[in-house]
């Protein structure tokens, strides 16, 4: 029957994030979902329902992660070259094995391994990167629909100041671009997002294009911003008639005029905070990324209290874990490095859960927390090599966060549908 | 026959460093190992003898690791309450947890636990705090031995600043040590080692105790340094007697006096580096713990240019990642991290693997490279999941290093003998 509702009830210890400053814990409760989507969490249930219950006893029962930026092509590449400088990294080990995607079956290998790895660690949204191949790009969309999780995926668009194996014409990439489009407008979870990979990398051409495709099909827009000083510069010097780095994007519609997020947003003006505030542009903090590159680090306590939209992410292969409660962990202990300035403050370990699931979480809609109509994007965790004692969900979570692993993961749902096993052995 | 010679061929791709500068790699090649100690490395062998050869294929084989210091009974709170302020911190996990240890039948679960997950994660020799009970310690002991790594194990010493479940007199301190020193010091593996927790919490009557019996047993000696500015300041409050935190320990024979390594040693005094210098004293640096508990970052590259005595260590549970390699990926961010004051310079990973293994190593004797007449101590590696291509062995030992877990390590040896497999489901 078209109108039946599809019930679902999960018992377990529930917790989660409304706002940054606390969990909300519901210990030993059932959680329903109809259709998808959670209508209550209860302490008790009717008998009669008991029997349809999955019960994971003793276990956490969690959002899943959200991951607002990385690079599905440079999986492969994770942890190499980690002290080149970005130039040389960019060219000895990036652009070259982004060309490789060029080849189908190759695509298909590599972005199947990534699709695979990025669901064991519990990431069930993302907004990855793919490469210039609008072939490869088509790859990646197939191999996150196979795992099952919801993602934006976006064909990189560039046409100047990369390497002539991986950059287009403006055409080319409009081409590429709306093939995907009309391939994925369609799909439920895994859709297609406008990708200019950086103002660098992009004519002025190419950006309007880009800007006038995401406002014709209101698709949303995922970017790189303010990263380092150096690109600041660069950008400056290629768009002096550009009152920031922000601004250029906005010029283009790329900043805002349909759903946006930016990676890093390190170094932002206070005119290019206003604007993004103004136009609700998402902000990505990539801890890992932020110290492998040596670019800084985001004040992201600081973005928080004021009220940005603001999540993580791992940046891979900037970042090279691709595990978001790594990312959590990270970004606690960055903002305590920050704080030694002894101005800014740590962030709590539930700020950055918050971050890492509801803030996130907002840009892909009602999702990353388990309040009523959120989708239900889940995981039950086990927990890491311990001894049981009375300790709190609290503690137990946090462990997790600092030192598990897929391997504790036991089950992952997206939508209220359980996704099939995944296979975490190396 | 007593003197005939155990002989052992390995061959695979052959890793290590001489010095920090730079991999030493013999790719497809035969490591000869003759009684537990590395005799040659050789392209070819004689055919007759590669019926015997352990032939790893394509695989790393690499030194294990040396963690210069780490908690044992600290394992089981590993990433809770990472945002506690320090002492609350102590009081609501440490001290608690570690009383457990004076149960026999918890130390020996506990540190089972431990001894097999330390083992699971490559490391194979350590230098160990216990907790303070004896009892509790000798289970440390033995947990370490049944696993089959080296190890330096403390009972740790306390007579006074903290809870009174946990300290113990003097006399008390003395009886205890004695008795492990009795039962373990003609171990060949698993030896004792004197361990003041740290000069706060020994008074001048134990701490001259232990230096005493440190020099009348020719034992090492370890204990904590210079982490935080407050701890230095306290230290100065109680002994103003003494010149510095460093001065301290050697009016009692507990700076080099025997062999000593002292965790941390963030902020030391010219004076202080000077002694350590001349008395040959260990620094185990400590970078999860240096972001964990704010204390600030360990100047590593300076110290290792200038030719300390040098190493790296987890210091679970101010760290919160018992796998070694996670240590290396950690001192390169932060010593990445350090480099944005315009001053320091990032450590390359050759240093930090260097650090690793051989650095720590040498507190151990011939350990940590696989230079003649060195252990074999040694580690053989699957990649992280990755699609066969031609990456160098350096790009595969940095991706392992940087994403790499307990699942990527599929051979252990410790002076030659090969470990039984060990378990690494969780």
């Amino acid at each position: 029957m078209s109108n039946s509702i599809e019930k679902l009830i999960v018992k377990g210890h529930i917790v989660y994030t409304q706002q940054p400053d606390s969990f909300t814990i519901h210990e030993n409760s059932y959680l329903v979902v109809e259709n998808g989507r959670i209508s209550d969490i209860l302490k008790d249930i009717d008998p009669l329902e008991e029997a349809q219950v999955e019960d994971y006893g003793d276990r956490l029962i969690i959002p899943g992660f959200v991951d607002l930026h990385l690079h599905g092509a440079q999986f492969l590449q994770c942890g190499m070259g980690m002290n080149k400088k970005l130039l040389d990294w960019l060219n000895d080990y990036t652009f070259s094995l982004e060309r490789k995607f060029q080849d189908r079956s190759f695509a298909q290998e590599a972005y199947t391994l990534f699709a695979e790895e990025l669901v064991a660690g519990g990431t069930l949204r993302a907004c990855v990167f793919a490469s210039s191949s609008a072939a490869g790009t088509d790859e990646l969309f197939q191999a996150l629909k196979r795992v099952g999780i919801g993602a934006y995926v976006g064909k990189v668009e560039m046409d100047c100041n990369a390497p002539d194996f991986i950059i287009e014409s403006p055409e080319q990439c409009r081409e590429g671009t709306l093939y995907l489009i009309d391939k994925y407008k369609d799909e439920r979870l895994v859709k297609p997002i406008i990708t200019p990979r950086f103002a660098p990398t992009c004519s002025r051409e190419l950006m309007a294009i880009l800007g006038d495709i995401a406002i014709q099909y209101s698709l949303p827009v995922q970017s790189h911003l303010n990263e380092s000083l150096e690109e600041i510069e660069w950008v400056g010097e290629l768009f002096p008639e550009a009152a920031s780095y922000s601004a250029l994007y906005d010029r283009y519609n790329l900043f805002g005029t349909t759903p946006t997020v930016m990676a890093h947003c390190i170094h932002m003006t206070e005119g290019e905070l206003e604007l993004a505030s103004k136009r609700g542009v998402f902000m990505a903090h990539c801890p890992d990324s932020n110290i492998n590159v040596r670019s800084g680090i985001m004040p992201v306590k600081h973005y928080l209290d004021q009220g940005f939209n603001l999540g993580l992410s791992t940046d891979i292969a900037g970042g090279h874990k691709l595990g978001m409660n790594e990312a959590v962990a990270r970004t606690v202990q960055l903002s305590k490095l920050k704080s030694l300035d002894g101005v800014s403050k740590p962030l709590s370990i539930t700020e950055a859960f918050f971050l890492a699931t509801k803030g996130g979480g907002k840009f892909f809609g009602k999702t990353g927390s388990f309040e009523k109509d959120y989708f239900f994007d889940a995981l039950v965790l086990d927990d890491p090599p311990m001894i049981a004692e009375n300790y709190s969900v609290a503690d137990r979570l946090e462990k997790f966060l600092y030192t598990g692993d897929d391997r504790n993961i036991c089950a992952r749902y997206v939508e209220g549908k359980k996704l099939s096993a995944v296979n975490v052995s190396r």
